[in-house]
């Protein structure tokens, strides 16, 4: 296999592909010479764990990530406790896949200061690093487009990801980088240049930012199908030593309506092409 | 009139109340003992420009700004040379209506280096300069929300609209403020308060932030509506000394629906209510 048509270091997301369920996504992807599998926890919904771990890494899929962790911000303490619990039983569902990261969205509540929201997230994460350590399970916090400030993510860039991790200061504490998010950001590579410096990038997730974007959540594109620059900020991630997976990680009700099989297909190619 | 019912520093934008004509806007807002107006620049379409303005002044309404300027970057020259040619059209409009200043969208193009599109901006302004010096016109650079970066602007934060001034330097280049577009950045104060360092906080624009939004461009709520902080950003800002008006710019297909002399109460009581 030529450099050119290996996927070894392509992963795809399940919600990438949301047609398909667990087991046939693995096949697929498997089939597909695709390297690497990040699991969307809904996706385990009714599934041996274990099994369907073993099952990817017996078809050779690396399990890359579970996806997600997070939502710690609440108003009141019981909903703080509800997201720390749900926190501690990705962790557990991640150990039993043998997924080694868990990618947090990290959440905020509308018209809570996010300020507090983001001290929130700091306590939330300190609360189940414990239990990650007994895992050895990474907690890659995923910056958010500033468009999710309102309920989905507090932490808006990569500086106020490396933030919180300059606060809690661990090892298992890093950041998962999503073009999507943070493709506009004119402190973007001075940023990435810090996770490196500090050995946190643990992630690195593409898509494309399509014009016009319809829909705040269903309308990403394929790479190459909008404006981002994706070799120049595979470029700035791979300066750092990342050797990572780049993760493709498409929510699309275009694609979804698509045939699955040819889909993924112009991921493969687009992959080549793009990134 | 008590302070509690003082209108004289709250503008509304034509464009809040898009389906009134100008001169019905004009008089509605007057009537409402409103104080000040922003014009955008369509709603002139077919006017005398200068009488619009005297009719204005004659009814007790003070000309906040030209709305808008900007979209300067561009692929090729001719794009450019006709962005110029237009902001300098805008130039001479303000002149004529008797506006101040005139805000500036600055513009991008989808897949051109956001460096390169905020290289031509800041070219673009320096090119306009001139005029704007022998009419006394300022222009207001306003940061647009990141998700717009695409084609709307590729400046997205208030440090970078700071970073373009500084480099322009000129006392007639400042910062239109907008909470829609910058209430998320953890690094708000920091950048308003270096606004007012440097005497350039220009203007002031609410509306607020709803979830969820459901259009890009045209979901946005009245103060009061959605999770911004609208006191506490209007404290950052008049610590700077800012004097000028709250500009009421709401751009809403809801809105736009309903009565709009309704509305235009609505837009009062929430201006003493949340601003």
């Amino acid at each position: 296999m030529s450099e050119l048509t290996d996927f070894s270091k392509l992963c795809v997301h399940t919600i990438t592909t949301k047609p398909w369920s667990v087991e046939e996504a693995m096949d697929r992807y498997a089939a597909a010479e695709i390297g690497g599998i990040t699991v969307w926890r809904q996706w385990l919904d009714g599934r041996d764990i274990e099994k369907t771990g073993e099952r990817m890494r017996a078809n050779g899929l690396e399990v890359v990530s579970l996806c997600r962790g997070g939502f710690f911000p609440a108003s009141d303490q019981k909903g703080i406790d509800e997201a720390i619990a749900d926190n501690r039983l990705a962790i557990h569902e991640a150990a039993a896949l043998g997924a080694p990261m868990i990618v947090l969205v990290c959440g905020a509540v509308p018209g809570q200061p996010l300020t507090e929201s983001r001290k929130q997230i700091a306590d939330g994460i300190a609360a189940v690093l414990p239990l990650a350590e007994e895992h050895g399970i990474k907690l890659a916090i995923e910056p958010l487009h500033p468009m999710y400030a309102d309920d989905r993510s507090a932490i808006n860039t990569m500086a106020s990801a490396n933030a919180v991790c300059d606060e809690l200061d661990h090892p298992l504490v890093g950041i998962a980088a999503d073009v999507y998010h943070i493709w506009w950001d004119p402190d973007l590579e001075e940023q990435i240049q810090l996770t490196g410096a500090k050995n946190r990038l643990f992630a690195f997730h593409v898509c494309d930012w399509k014009t016009p974007t319809t829909d705040f959540l269903n309308d990403r594109g394929l790479m190459g199908e909008g404006c981002i620059d994706l070799k120049g900020i595979r470029a700035m991630v791979e300066a750092t030593g990342f050797e990572g997976f780049n993760e493709v990680e498409v929510f699309s009700e275009r694609w979804w309506a698509r045939d699955q099989d040819e889909f993924l297909g112009k991921i493969k190619k687009a992959y080549l092409d793009f990134c």
